[in-house]
């Protein structure tokens, strides 16, 4: 039997670094989940390759501009003069057909969300330590001691935010992150504020 | 990395015939779990068998009215002139240690505990249908049915209190409850008001 039939929105987030699009990805390849990944709108152009509805939904800027007037942007940001955004409508769509749709974006994003809907599961993907942290962003090897330094204090301001969140998933290693993923998403489908309507008319029948 | 040492007190209760203890004990079978039952005190005599503290906690009936008036008492019933009850300094101890204390227990019993430790995880182990839960009451082809009908009807009132718990998991099949049980015993360690303090404790090192 089944007492919910509306699919959940999972919100994955954390600071820069932390791994939470690895942690995504690891989510993603199990052949036990039921989740759909929210493809983001831009107005960037597509590269060689990209297909509209694949990898973005690919509008004008005009478009999302409307878009964002019509309240349509769950969450949106400008990044070299584009548009990057969460389009409701399409998240909409896939949690009335039932699946669980996860968002994986910055913690900026995920307080934007929040205030839209705040019945969603907000997950932040947390480093172990600071130190941690620090060695992740050194290890992408791509990037001077002085970015380092600006993303680690981002990342300090973010942690603060762990408190807007449902809940703290330590990023010890990806798998570890990705079960508890996994028991957050199921544990909330029985959580009592969820079903207790459905529950209670499904008793009367 | 662990930042929470402290185990967590897990309340399954439901209403009568619901199988509630057929859940616990499959959750207690499975190799994975880190739980520890609860011994319930009693002031009846031990039977052949019985080992103080095994079963039960044996107690006078003195001992057990003065840990009454002593607040020691989670929950407790009379039945048959003798009391049943669950003491609080034992459930205490093995929180300390960090295990997982389960807790199986009537609903008036469980809504007694909420009212001592509100912060504890209460799930409702709920039938699939009332039809299901009067054919579980029959099947066990010793009552008749008048006893039946009392139970259906004491059930109809208990189902009521499921919006008193955090989480309804439907006994549709046993492992699928038991599950989802160690799914929300999971989900419940990474809750942002459970290890919030710890945290951010962690992050300042």
């Amino acid at each position: 039997m089944k007492i919910h039939n509306r699919g959940l929105l999972i919100v994955i987030s954390g600071p820069s670094g932390v791994g939470k699009g690895t942690v995504r990805k690891a989510l993603f390849e199990r052949a036990d989940h039921d989740l759909i990944y929210s493809i983001s709108m831009t107005t960037r152009a597509p590269r060689n390759g990209e297909t509209n509805g694949v990898e973005y939904h690919f509008v004008s800027k005009e478009e999302f501009v409307r878009q964002i007037n019509n309240g349509n942007l769950l969450e949106y940001a400008e990044f070299c003069d584009n548009y990057y955004g969460t389009p409701l409508d399409k998240v909409q769509e896939q949690l009335d057909k039932g699946n669980e749709v996860v968002l994986e974006i910055e913690v900026q994003g995920a307080m934007q969300v929040k205030e839209k809907m705040p019945d969603a599961v907000y997950v932040f993907i947390a480093p172990p330590s600071m130190k941690a942290l620090e060695e992740r962003l050194k290890n992408r090897g791509t990037e001077c001691q002085e970015l380092i330094n600006k993303r680690l204090n981002k990342a300090r301001s973010e942690i603060q935010m762990a408190a807007e969140y449902g809940y703290i998933v330590v990023n010890d290693t990806v798998e570890n992150a990705a079960d508890k993923i996994m028991a957050i998403i199921r544990a909330e489908h029985a959580r009592t504020i969820r079903v207790l309507d459905q529950y209670q008319k499904l008793m009367e029948e």
